[in-house]
């Protein structure tokens, strides 16, 4: 037989699909034997079967009977009787947590009866008249579903009738007359009278919660976080405990360490003779935990107790929800606390040291986005700070600039080189110039998926949204917060990672951490300096990193393309170049000789020339990264990108020409040359066209002057007595005969470099699997590749089959709002979709060639949530952007621990 | 142990793989009693063997010893013996025919000594020394591998001294000259004496054909047809016999029914006292195989005999050559015979009323292929026509035009509406405008796979390709051959069907089963009138196809936009549309309203007017295309491409109005607000931008517009009592989420508009698979979808990562050339590559909807060879265009047949 009900002495911790995550740590409590106030769980289950049958299972009303009887008898007094009635609260509690997403009733079990038997018991007439409006109101709300502000209005004409502020100002008598008045709104509004019925009230409470599953705001809401439609939620039922009666009652939230720094001892906030609903109200000021200590000595040494106890128990720092009822300590709510990002390093070395966790353990309480964090500049603590909001931290970093409003201004600013942050109220795609020339982004709507949100994340551009505080006109080019009014121009700086709004300048700091991980714990420490808390960081961002470090099975290379980013990714701790892309080596003063052999005829000298030139430079760039790499791997990508890149755009071209003509009569020869040969190869999807492996075999010669200036280079230092390892990697293959043909090339080539110089080379070659042929066709490429490194930003864009340029500025934040993805999937890698397509290529690789290198190259390759996947699917090393290589280390090590 | 020989006796037919073709046809006839000339196969294995080891396997001499006693012993002579000497070829057969690639070795066994018993044998002096110096210059050149024009310089220098024109007017004491000089050569270049003994010849000829398998030319061959590499090839040692041995001898070639017109009897030519070679040289004129009768009644019954043996035996019409050696008939050769494509459907109904096939057997003896050929205008047979030459017919259909040179002088025709075929010596990406304003291409170099033959055949133009007798001087704009020069614009005409090049206009007339596909049966029997040929042929059309249509398994469909390509569509068969493309819709003077709703802001009262002005005018085109569909599907597909492609060019527009302020001072304000819209929706890759379902998700409204239209005309026509079964189909689909949005709105005003007109309609909606995602997330997907078409053009450039565009003319020939594609990826569907995505995507939505239809229609829906694996990988339905409707029933059907 189906079991619908758990009394909370008969659940634990684990229990969270069943029981919701607050039933599950409330059993969890009871089971420690804390004093929780009694109460029972309806599971999900019952919810489930509630949505499937569109009514509250028959099974369920005799189980609420038996588990309510059984806390009746518990507390001895019963739900609503007429004498010192027992009062209900009626909660959600999904599996994941929905804030504010769902329905909750207090009070269950007044009636015009009770109203009267709770007056005596609590002794306190105007307590229990006002308890019983507010379950007039919230019932009426939220099980009846009535709208408009009839109830608030009602109060509001009240206390205008009294002459009144606060609603504690009002008298029981009032408040008597006022139950009188909501309960006629109530009748007019459903048609039928107040339910007196306490058990009525409580079976409409539990129905409501069910219901609420299913409103428009949740779907969103988990559509938007990924929490599954088929869960549903559990319900809670427990007995009302009250910390408004008086002086010897009040209600607290604490943590077993300081959420916030890290430090460790107990922190938190105590409110006297209050219910929670007023802390969270902030009507007002809570006092240090400390005071309950002089005030009610007993209870906070329980408390302590049961904080130490709870720590111990879920050996992480807990966060305490509590009320005291006349002298006796309740506990209401526990769970691991949330905390900042130097607070979840400190406090998982501390949990190492007290023995209460392993290093192992330690590793999966911090996250690579905690870290990243921690490496950003952060405006000086010291510094005087003028804050002007607080609102959405959306895209992490410290920016400083004049306030702009608009793409033109942000434009002329970045032309002038003054930096400047792009004010609006919101964002759209048309604001994109403006997003590019400014350094961060402050809007007035909008959450951590809006519009401004993901293009400033993609960008890596400091963003905080829905400042809802301020004013924006940008007509007029002001932001107003309160009366203080400011105009563009003038300096504003704003901080990503805390959400905070400064007017004026504010000096920034670089982050210990980011010392520490560029040069060593030393240095690290010195930058800490006195700061006891930054050096006690700096000591456990250290200690954990080096575990990860240990324990890792992944090694971590940079994408790097110069020798001065190739010595900052060895820095951070890069154990080799995973991608060094060589078009970049074709810019600047050195485009000439690639627009030469463009223009130049095949076969012809002058393109031979070109060539030549061109090797004799890539091998100079070439002996200066291997230098820097000596004895670590580095993986040299063959030029990629069309070769029209490298000549001027159509249209600015076209223009220049034909305004000549029109003018001039004539347009300059070269110039209509060049026309010629830009209008031959221009393509209409150059993303599609002729370029990577393709341009290798349709222009003989030119991955030849790349594959020999690296052979020559790599022979040289090997000369030396150094210890080069290129590895040449070929872009954009689709099926096997190309890699065979220009690998054939390059073993040739190599052969007869290293004959010439009398050296032995071992150069490995492998190619980019960014196609979905590539992948799907892996154990055919597998023959001819010694490694493969997944390209997932093009694989992201041709198994979806969009162009990132076109689409993630316009369209990939209105499929965020859409829920089509939860993240976009340029950040994180689509695991459903492009994962599917890396999990093949793995397992069609290692099927022809099991001990086949693999890694990742793409952008994901720093992504903490996608890192944990290469590790699943089993991929030999992540290489990402040398800033981003701390981070690689950790959430690798992390991934070995958690998915062991 | 393992079986290296095979003497002709021990094999059969079906041994292929290890006898080769050839030796599999000679075991066949050797096992049914006919007489040939005895000997033995070298098995593939021995060959395999041979290339793995480098060496000849040791036991290969000892089985070809105990073969060769085995054939000495049978025809009662020795190899190479002093007096009357046994000879034999060694020739190369593997499994696939590799025409011209492999080596042979004639006359192995003569020496000094025996060709002296073979001038007694044969008593022929002449006939024996011309045997050995063609021993010498053959097994010099094809085992020996001399190069250079030793050889026949020194026998052009003979005939000069002796003052002859023709091998045979040397004399015996000429040729044993010609063999003392052969033999000086021979040593020169080889550093050794031409080899005496008989068995040294035969296994070096043995070890000669071994190696050739891996010549460049037939590594290059094999990778073009693609035969795989692991095969190797059989050797074929036979006794020789001799048809130059007077009167009483002679050669032929006969087939056992007209290949060229499907007549039935027997077919052939046949040169009395020649060999084989002589007939391939051509030096003498053959004569009808009739003559045998008169001059040899004996062998002319004999293989006349044989000749309905084989055909009974094979079931099919046999191609044979043959040998009488001194009135003795031998059969050297037989095989299926090739035929015309009329012929094919012919003889395949010959067989059926013959009761020697059935139905089905006949099914799988014609193509799609060579239903296309007989589909195509044919130039008048019996019109005068001039023909200038013959080459490879490399792309089919009859095009007369003027001759032009270049692109410019191509496209001035084409402007001026005058038809033109470009002559080029070979084609490259440059010549493309050119290639798209021709009816048709013709070419001096160049194969089937070259640049020419691919992109013609990607264009539908009729190509004829390496006509070598051409000499096109493109600075002179002239065309000769031998002494017949054109100039540009002398009218030429070409048959990309036969491959003939004609001087000159020729009459073009419609095919009679073109009248038939599109008519019926009677109206192309009336179009053949008093060709009993042609009206057989439509009758074995007819039957054929009306097979196919009962057996089959796939429905077949058409894509159509308007309602007279849907009337054509249905006249060929087809049973639905599977793709109506709506953007057409959208053209012409309807353009005006799609910029109007592009220009117009979201939400206005401009953009709703747009919007309906499209609805009422799409819903037009719907009532007559679903008119004329009546009781058959019609999957109508919402607007896919990008709408900036509705607007102006930008280039041309930056142009346009920088001129414009460059010469006047300002621009029209029309022309700046659009160029401020194009720029804004400009997109660097527009196939991977906003388009398709992205579209219909960022712009509310525009499919909703087109949903209604359909809507209400489909309910229009129900009222009427017609039957119209209107699909929706959303391009682009990545995620279950777009099509569930897009699903959710159509369901809704489908309710509506049902609800509205009081009929009731059962409108499905599914989306195109053309996404690797898509594919790889079909099971997702299933769940919102009633059916799946795959969109195989845009699969194949997504699963490759390139546009048809910009790679088609550019790349694909190059990569045909080196290669990495058998055929262009857009003709044939990419089985590995490609296939595999869509077999996915056929797993993966019938592990979730076993029912769902599910078909294609990409082009390659009306592609032969992809629609067999169409049928093999299970989809319900091929969709192509109307043209190739005929062709795909055939396949299905055959596909159907094949499968079982």
């Amino acid at each position: 037989m189906v079991k619908y009900v758990y009394n909370f002495s008969e659940g634990d911790k684990d229990m969270k699909d069943l029981l919701g995550g607050k039933g599950a740590n409330l059993a969890e409590m009871t089971k420690l034997g804390l004093p929780v106030p009694p109460g029972f769980t309806i599971s999900t289950d019952a919810c489930r079967e509630y949505l499937k049958r569109g009514e509250v299972p028959a099974e369920l009303a005799t189980e609420v009977t038996k588990n309510l009887r059984k806390v009746e008898d518990e507390i001895g007094r019963r739900l609503g009787e007429p004498t010192g009635p027992l009062l209900m609260s009626v909660r959600s509690g999904a599996k994941f947590s929905m804030p504010g997403m769902m329905e909750t009733v207090l009070n269950i079990g007044l009636n015009d009866q009770s109203v009267v038997g709770l007056a005596e018991f609590a002794s306190d007439e105007r307590f229990a008249w006002d308890s019983y409006r507010r379950l007039i109101q919230m019932f009426g709300k939220t099980v009846m579903h009535i709208e408009g502000d009839g109830f608030s209005d009602a109060l509001d004409k009240l206390k205008e009738d009294r002459g009144v502020h606060y609603d504690h100002e009002l008298s029981a008598e009032d408040l008597k007359g006022l139950v009188a008045t909501f309960k006629e709104i109530f009748k007019a509004e459903t048609g039928r009278d107040f339910p007196q019925d306490p058990r009525e009230q409580l079976d409409m409470g539990i129905e409501a919660v069910f219901q609420s599953w299913n409103t428009e705001r949740a779907k969103i809401y988990r559509r938007r976080e990924r929490i599954s439609e088929s869960l549903g939620t559990a319900v809670n039922v427990q007995t009302m405990v009250f910390g408004n009666m008086g002086e010897t009652s009040g209600t607290g939230v604490c943590f077993t360490r300081d959420p916030s720094t890290g430090h460790s001892g107990v922190y938190g906030d105590y409110l006297m003779n209050a219910q929670g609903e007023d802390v969270v109200a902030g009507i007002r000021n809570t006092e240090p935990l400390s005071t309950l200590g002089d005030h009610d000595p007993k209870s906070y040494q329980e408390l302590l107790g049961i904080m130490r106890k709870l720590e111990t128990h879920y050996q992480d720092l807990c966060d305490i929800e509590f009320t005291i009822e006349r002298g006796k300590l309740w506990m209401l709510q526990t769970r691991v606390g949330k905390r900042t990002a130097a607070a979840a390093f400190r406090v998982a070395t501390q949990l190492v040291d007290e023995k209460l966790i392993t290093m192992d353990e330690a590793l999966t309480r911090v996250t690579g986005a905690q870290l990243t964090q921690l490496m950003f500049p952060q405006f000086d603590d010291k510094a005087p700070k003028e804050l002007l909001t607080r609102a959405m931290a959306a895209s992490p970093g410290a920016a400083v600039g004049e306030i702009v409003f608009n793409n033109d201004d942000a434009e002329a600013a970045a032309r002038a080189g003054r930096k400047c942050i792009l004010v609006r109220r919101e964002t759209n795609p048309e604001d994109l110039p403006g997003m590019v020339a400014a350094e961060g982004i402050l809007t007035a709507r909008g959450g951590k998926t809006s519009h401004a949100a993901v293009v400033a994340r993609g960008m890596g551009k400091t963003c905080i949204c829905g400042a809802e505080a301020l004013r924006v006109d940008a007509e007029e080019k002001t932001l107003a917060v309160g009366d203080r009014i400011l105009k563009a121009g003038d300096i504003i700086a704003i901080d990503g990672t805390t959400g905070e709004v400064f007017a004026g300048d504010v000096p920034v700091v670089d982050s210990v951490v980011t010392t520490y991980l560029a040069h060593g714990l030393e240095a690290g420490l010195e930058a800490a300096g006195a700061d006891e808390q930054m050096a006690d960081l700096v000591n456990s961002v250290h200690r954990l990193l080096t575990h990860a470090d240990a324990v890792r099975t992944m090694k971590v290379r940079a994408n790097a393309d110069t020798p001065e980013d190739s010595e900052r990714a060895i820095e951070f701790g890069a154990e080799g170049i995973g991608l060094c892309r060589t078009e970049h080596m074709f810019l600047g003063d050195r485009r000439v000789l690639i627009e030469r052999v463009i223009l130049a005829e095949e076969g012809s000298a002058d393109r031979q020339a070109g060539f030549d030139a061109l090797e004799e430079l890539q091998k100079g760039d070439f002996l200066q990264m291997l230098r820097v790499l000596d004895a670590k791997p580095m993986t040299v990508r063959l030029i990629d990108p069309p070769l029209h890149e490298f000549l001027p755009d159509l249209t600015s071209l076209e223009v220049k020409v034909a305004v000549a003509k029109a003018v001039e009569g004539k347009a300059d020869p070269a110039d209509e040359k060049m026309l010629e040969a830009v209008r031959r190869m221009h393509e209409s999807n150059p993303m599609l066209g002729l370029r990577g492996v393709r341009l290798g075999i349709y222009l003989p010669g030119l991955f030849d002057l790349q594959i020999r200036a690296l052979t020559q280079a790599a022979a040289e230092l090997k000369k030396e007595g150094l210890d080069p390892r290129p590895e040449i990697m070929v872009p954009l293959v689709g099926s096997i005969r190309e890699l065979a043909i220009i690998r054939h090339n390059a073993e040739q080539i190599i052969a007869e470099e290293a004959a010439k110089a009398g050296v032995e080379l071992d150069i490995h070659v492998g190619c980019m699997i960014e196609l979905p042929r590539a992948a799907m066709t892996a154990e055919d490429l597998a023959q001819e590749a010694d490694f493969f490194s997944f390209g997932t930003n093009d694989l992201t864009q041709t198994v979806w089959g969009f162009s990132r340029d076109d689409v993630e500025g316009v369209f990939i934040p209105k499929y965020i709002e859409e829920a089509v993805f939860g993240v976009s999937p340029f950040e994180t890698i689509d695991q459903h979709g492009v994962g599917r397509v890396v999990r093949e290529g793995v397992e069609r690789a290692r099927s022809t060639k099991p001990d086949i290198k693999l890694g990742v190259c793409g952008e994901h390759g720093g992504d903490p949530e996608s890192i944990h996947f290469f590790h699943e699917v089993g991929l030999n090393y992540v290489s990402c952007s040398p800033f981003r290589v701390p981070i690689a280390r950790l959430e690798a090590g992390r991934a070995a621990v958690l998915a062991d």
